[in-house]
């Protein structure tokens, strides 16, 4: 059986929502889970939801549902750890400093194989240094970089890189073309995904040293990557690519303004709506729609996004995550393990 | 009296549309205008817009109406240009060879002093060059930089550079910095504008070496300008300043995918309301609210960015600017020259 290891401290929501959310990933796509962190803190969350539950709005903002979770027939495991790394910490430093801490653990019951994958919704940064230092890189690879699924009105798209690396080199970004790929084609199902270089404009020339350095390295390799050239902004949610390749400064950017984007749209819709009476009915029948629409494009329903070029298997989740997005990230984690996407960068690489 | 000049052969609706919101600027802000291009085709199109008015969609999307124009009561110049650069060219290379061409000729224009104004919807490269060689740079300014006025909820915000240089130092950003809060001080009227870092996270030690760098800098010179730190993306919109900093690749990647979101949006609210009858009902219902939505982040109610730190104003349209969007940057070129930005960067550096 899967494990999924899951740091029960991390996040702006934990222990609380961390471990409800874990137990029901669990419970809904029947893997085993390791829950690390303070061990009477976690306990005392399994025994109020041993009696009462789990209660989550299910990624819609309305009112939470009660979900009931079977403890007995789960199969939960508990790491004790002592130490907590706090979000404002410099991770390089944290990691070295505190051994005990729950990313560490959650890393390193990877590392010794109890579990299989780790789920953190804390310090992205020290999620990444301790997946690099407990895991070690794969094969070919020099940095890994952080895979996000954006949904969009056809299928998914892969932005890589997420944000783990500010200052990148070409060969980096061909590196993660090919990491992007195979995650697209293993997990996400893609046949011979399309791969774009994020851009300022169509032709070959455009764009920053870096953008146009990796078009020229992307292009000189077309037989194994299928490259279709430089991708705009404003056609990423087009789906005339699947592979969307970037330094992590970009798009960590430019995932961030989508988010921007996003939520100022809703909250003109809901203020405009209630600039009279009419609109305050119209907007109450509106109501379900949008709900289905902010479903649909809800970091949430994502889980997490995937760390890859280490090891092992490390799910990053929103620092906001409550347990409905942990649940997903466990399920992304299954995925991840199941689909055997690390093995496959590491045989694309060693083939080349 | 004010005279902008026009590039009437740019943009993918050229002329017919430039001509149009060209004159239509000149009635509904009282200005003269200079028209660039060819001299036939211009006058064409103004035999039909003297006979029939013009017909705009206002920005809306919808049905179009009809604008009545008195020609009589204008003051048009028409410059005749044989030539006209294509979206295609290489910049540099094709304001040297075809000097004759609209936008180098709109340009001169200001030069020579017969116009106080450029507004060019036609190559964004081709705007910029012909302005930096046309006109040359202002005092203390290494670089020009577009400066884009984005919608939030509360006041509008400045992003700086929004294209004009993918390749940027520290020492660029700065001045960016300075026209951002000259421009956002005198022509958006904000006082004492703060200015933010486009970053991945708060803390000062984010982000890549351009980022951290820049926010050294800025923070060594708060006396002179108000610098609140760093700025993430999902914060563009929140008001948290007034004038956001960064290179022109991650600015032109933000603006698109902003306008990439905001109109994959659109397109799923849609069509949840068009899943099924009740839906296309309230969907009819709401549409009303929602085009009230479209046109407030509409990028032709803001007519066009301008490039600054060149003597002279450039206005920079979308390529695909109707005349609604032409009106509305003919407002903004106006402005531009009556608030005397340029005057004040060139002030702001001397006084260092």
């Amino acid at each position: 059986m899967t494990r999924i290891a899951i740091d029960a401290m991390g996040g702006d929501h934990a222990p609380h929502e961390i471990v409800a959310g874990a137990v029901w990933g669990a419970q809904e796509y029947g893997v085993a889970i390791e829950l690390v962190g303070k061990q009477d803190r976690i306990e005392q969350e399994l025994d109020k939801i041993a009696q009462d539950g789990i209660y989550s709005d299910c990624g819609t903002g309305g009112k939470p549902k009660r979900i009931k979770i079977d403890l007995n027939k789960l199969d939960i495991k508990i790491t004790h750890a002592s130490e907590v790394i706090e979000m404002g910490e410099a991770p390089g430093q944290a990691i070295r400093k505190k051994k005990k801490s729950s990313i560490v653990l959650a890393v390193d019951a990877v590392a010794k194989g109890s579990s299989d994958a780790v789920v953190a919704a804390g310090s992205t940064g020290a999620a990444m240094a301790s997946s690099l230092f407990g895991l070690g890189r794969l094969t070919g690879i020099d940095r890994p970089a952080i895979a996000v699924t954006l949904p969009t009105m056809k299928k998914p798209i892969v932005l890589i890189d997420g944000g783990a690396n500010s200052n990148c080199t070409p060969e980096m970004l061909f590196q993660f073309a090919v990491m992007g790929v195979t995650f697209s084609k293993n997990v996400l199902g893609i046949e011979n995904p399309r791969v774009g270089v994020l851009n300022i404009g169509e032709e070959a020339g455009k764009g920053n040293e870096l953008a146009q350095a990796t078009y020229k390295l992307l292009d000189e390799h077309h037989e194994k990557i299928n490259f279709v050239g430089n991708i705009e902004g404003k056609e990423i949610f087009l789906s005339v690519c699947d592979v969307v390749v970037c330094d992590g400064f970009v798009g960590n950017v430019a995932l961030k303004i989508t988010e921007g984007t996003s939520s100022m749209l809703f909250r003109m819709i809901k203020s405009e709506f209630k600039s009279d009476l009419v609109g305050k009915i119209i907007g109450l029948l509106a109501k379900p729609f949008m709900k289905r629409i902010g479903k649909k494009i809800n970091y949430e329903e994502f889980g997490g996004a995937l760390l890859l070029g280490v090891k092992g298997i490390t799910v990053i989740s929103h620092g906001r995550s409550k347990a409905y997005a942990i649940k997903n990230a466990v399920r992304v984690a299954k995925e991840a393990v199941e689909t055997g996407v690390n093995e496959k960068i590491s045989r694309f690489n060693e083939e080349q």
